[in-house]
């Protein structure tokens, strides 16, 4: 049941996609994201690409470094 | 920066709360539930009361076992 990281899965990559794009419509860096989230940038990166199970926690924290909210980022 | 699973946050409870009702408002019980995501009714109970940082693709997962997209059920 509870889902491993094992690699892009289509729900996260809809949210990674997601992401980039509105971060990069911002002119942020993944470096501008991490220090206005407190996320990694690095973790940011794999999230990006479909490479983490993130959890809603860090999806609304995510969200809100680019200025939206979860429903918007979705 | 990875978020355990010590209690409700708002954006627990605010997927958690949406899913209740929509999960309701079908007549479905949580057993209906996890027969329909494959995920137990007891995981499923936690999430509705933000007890559980549920990640991406559980999110996904349950949101198809209520008929709804993600975005749908943000």
């Amino acid at each position: 049941m509870a889902k491993t990281n094992k690699g892009p899965t289509e729900s996260r990559l809809t949210f990674g996609r997601r992401l980039r794009e509105e971060r990069q419509k911002r002119g942020m860096t993944l470096e501008d994201l991490a220090e206005a989230s407190g996320i990694t940038w690095s973790y940011i990166a794999q999230v990006e690409v479909g490479r983490r199970n993130v959890g809603v926690d860090n999806m609304h924290v995510l969200a809100q470094g680019v200025g939206l909210t979860l429903r918007d980022l979705l």
